[in-house]
């Protein structure tokens, strides 16, 4: 279903007066796929709205279904009653660090990174239908395939829960890859230089004290 | 000369009406050494302004000299320069994903995770020795030592550097810890409960192609 509105799509987004950096235009990109990786490798993104004309910026659980991200919280939360009509402006990033940059210069040292920027007005969800699909696309981000082996949320928890939905319109992604870039006059200097490749680890499933007897651990959480 | 002052401060930050979460706030807490331990462990931070009324969030480095903390950039970048008197406000976010937190019911899962929160007006730094302990800061953020390790900022590069300063003060750390908190009559259900743990892996260091023959992977590197 989304599949078929995402093939018809350009395969770039359009660059903004906001998505254009001001440096490093060279690390920048607008590749559609791309973008989707970096936020569907994700854990939390980090949420940053304006609340009393100050900043506020916070790290939240988000799901991705197509080109729209799903954030969900409390009813009570206050950036999530805040994009009520007209909507909230956010800007919502999500990084990854994928290397630490050595160079021989304290300048050149750096980070090799992924990044997603996307701007635009958070609404709130009030369609039943729309809330349940962004509900399960949370689960799935935390575990792909998650959503359809456990108990759905009931009348209850979905009162209690309210969805905020951000459009992938204006977004960028912004990378670095390599080595260090020292300059011409250091590369003889005898300090190492290179790269210190970070990944992500996962440990053994810890399973929950008062899981039921009986109850094995998941393919799905095997191959991790 | 640090620890001296650290050692006179209190234990723990002073709660505000911004550092208060309006839920969950058994999982905040103000201590002064978790704060910084917190902060110690990340790599980038996410930094968070108002630009033209809507928030912006940047993945950038950063570096801490006991209750201050640094964030570096070309001296065009446009929230550094929005930093010049009076400053500028904003919100600096550090997290950690350390699990993932699988519910029997889709509505409990979570993430466990540790993150730190602080709110400020952040001031440029116009003191050259502030400047050179702040950039000393950044590098050994990357690797402790580091920074004696390498070749010091030049004139030309402390020019095209700016840096600006957050005080540690408005601050909070937020944790979730612990198995999944799935409902009593839910406890039977079939699905597995339970954390999946994740931890930084770091791999296997690899030199420049331009690195000088002879010069060896230092001893602070092996140890990652």
């Amino acid at each position: 279903m989304q599949g078929t509105t995402e093939e018809a799509r350009a395969a770039a987004y359009t660059p903004t007066d906001r998505t254009v950096p001001t440096r490093s235009a060279d690390r920048a990109s607008y590749d559609r796929e791309l973008v989707h990786a970096i936020l569907d490798e994700g854990y939390v993104c980090h949420l940053g709205f304006v609340r009393d004309g100050a900043p506020v910026v916070l790290p939240t659980l988000y799901g991705r279904v197509g080109e729209r991200l799903y954030v969900h919280g409390s009813t009570g939360s206050r950036p999530l009653r805040g994009a009520a009509d007209p909507g909230l402006p956010v800007c919502l990033t999500v990084t990854h660090v994928d290397g630490l940059v050595l160079a021989r210069s304290a300048f050149h040292h750096s980070i090799n990174y992924r990044s997603v920027v996307v701007h635009g007005i958070a609404h709130q969800v009030t369609d039943p239908e729309e809330q349940r699909l962004a509900l399960d696309a949370l689960v799935d981000h935390v575990v792909p395939g998650r959503a359809a082996d456990s108990r759905p949320a009931n009348k209850k928890e979905l009162a209690a829960t309210s969805v905020i939905r951000l459009d992938l319109d204006e977004v960028s992604a912004k990378l670095r890859t390599g080595g260090a870039n020292d300059e011409p006059e250091d590369l003889a200097l005898p300090h190492w230089a290179g790269v210190v490749p970070l990944r992500k680890g996962y440990g053994t499933p810890l399973p929950n004290a008062d899981l039921a007897a009986g109850v094995e651990l998941p393919d799905y959480l095997k191959v991790l």
